[in-house]
């Protein structure tokens, strides 16, 4: 299915920039009699402006994954049933108050009509929060941690995860059945030690395949661990064997913490491109 | 009830020192089929060490309260039944593979004889949290913040607060009901907005009545949004007359986040004391 790139005539593209805590969805992609964002999303704009609308989003989350800030697109008429031009501050109050706070949209605006939330976007920015050893989750925070009973070494983490930058073929990582291309640019992937010792993964690409992030976390823990030396993520990512799906990380530490696209002027170009490839999500 | 200062001969007093995420339990003290955190820490402590144990809690929080840094005591007999002294790190690690993770014991420690979780306390410390104005709630932090839809000017916040303190009878701030005293000393009551514009107050007293932080908070709020003058506080806490039930805030926000005890040779004297008053919670 071509998408289509441009709003058609008389309808303006709205782009919404939003997050929402995935514990209690079936992810982001609409699914029959299944409670998911986009489908209680769809749902509100579509009673509030009388339109069917269709949401296309940058990052389709997994069931269980956050996002801090995720952004989508969809279509409307130019102008509301009593011929008034829409105002998208007053779309979000009232579409917040519809939705449940699980939810937050935290901007609506008029986009550029070259404008796609999927095709124009340059990059994907997730984060991974796992509490190792002993420490402890506060049960306030524990939301989007998961825990790993044993240490993990730092610097074996980075070490690790920088032997995956690059543009590789990502197959080893990528869970099967996906359509399209397995072959991405991974342009970041470092962790951190936050305050409470917390680890943070932070994981940047082009764009990723299916439950690409939490597999490159569980590959990357078994160095961190120990259990493996950094030689072997090398080796893995050259036998694109994929790695046993015992080693994919839980979809609750996982949240996307943003998306980037280039300046308006160059949407279209950057669109264009990422259609020619058809793979991207 | 005059309460059992020491531990019975043979038996030693243990200290925990825990966190909980309030939103699921009936607060902390035990009911009859309510779930409640007493509840299921007795039950699990008393399974696990195969003796019927009673928590003695320094602050008993309400239906719906959270608590970062809380603190009890109960006794157990000094060895186990196999003959064995307790391994304290041992109890802490099962306990919490017994408990869900909405709460935490973060450590166990053998108290001296004389430690009482709630008569020993010098201090209890709790934050509230509010989201004010059109400031949104971001969804992974929502389990601890309410939202108040009009603007709270810090400043008047913070004058209405410092009004409060010192030794007075909150009798105004008090859920009638309660037993005891309502003359209460409170040491700090300010406000701040953290990095992304939430209102944090720290409150602070040697004690506090039934609901009182919730009261305080709900009559500061009044003047914060510019409903009442700053002098208002001022004659509500002169009048003693209770006040209305809707300035009451939610127990959401509300989160105790430290409880202090005088130095170990100071314990027994601080006891008596509170225990003279016989009115402290």
């Amino acid at each position: 299915m071509e998408p289509t790139l441009n709003p058609e005539s008389g309808f303006l593209r709205l782009r919404f920039d939003f997050s929402y805590d995935g514990a209690n969805f079936s992810g982001w992609a609409r699914q029959p009699d299944q409670r998911t964002v986009q489908g209680e999303m769809e749902s509100a704009i579509s009673g509030l402006t009388r339109n069917k609308v269709e949401l296309v989003v940058a990052g389709r989350t997994d069931a269980g994954v956050h996002a801090a800030s995720q952004v989508a697109h969809c279509d409307l008429p130019i102008r509301d049933k009593y011929g008034n031009e829409w105002s998208t501050q007053d779309l979000v109050y009232r579409l917040n108050r519809m939705l449940t706070e699980e939810i937050r949209i935290k901007s609506i605006s008029i986009a550029p009509s070259y404008f796609h939330a999927r095709f124009s976007a340059l990059r994907r920015t997730y984060i991974y929060k796992i509490a190792d050893g002993q420490r402890q989750i506060d049960p306030l925070k524990r939301f989007d941690i998961v825990s790993w009973y044993r240490h993990l070494d730092l610097s074996r983490l980075n070490d690790a995860s920088s032997r995956l930058l690059g543009e590789h073929d990502f197959a080893t990582f990528c869970k099967p059945g996906g359509s399209g291309t397995t072959i991405r640019r991974l342009e970041k992937f470092s962790w951190e030690r936050i305050g409470d010792g917390t680890l943070i993964a932070t994981v940047a690409a082009d764009a990723f395949c299916y439950s690409m992030v939490r597999n490159l976390v569980g590959a990357v823990v078994c160095v961190g661990e120990g259990r493996f030396e950094p030689e072997w993520i090398t080796a893995l990512l050259q036998n694109k064997t994929r790695v046993s799906e015992s080693m994919v990380f839980p979809a609750r530490g996982l949240t996307l913490v943003g998306v980037d696209y280039p300046s308006d002027s160059e949407l279209q170009a950057r669109a264009s491109v990422t259609i020619r490839r058809r793979d991207e999500e």
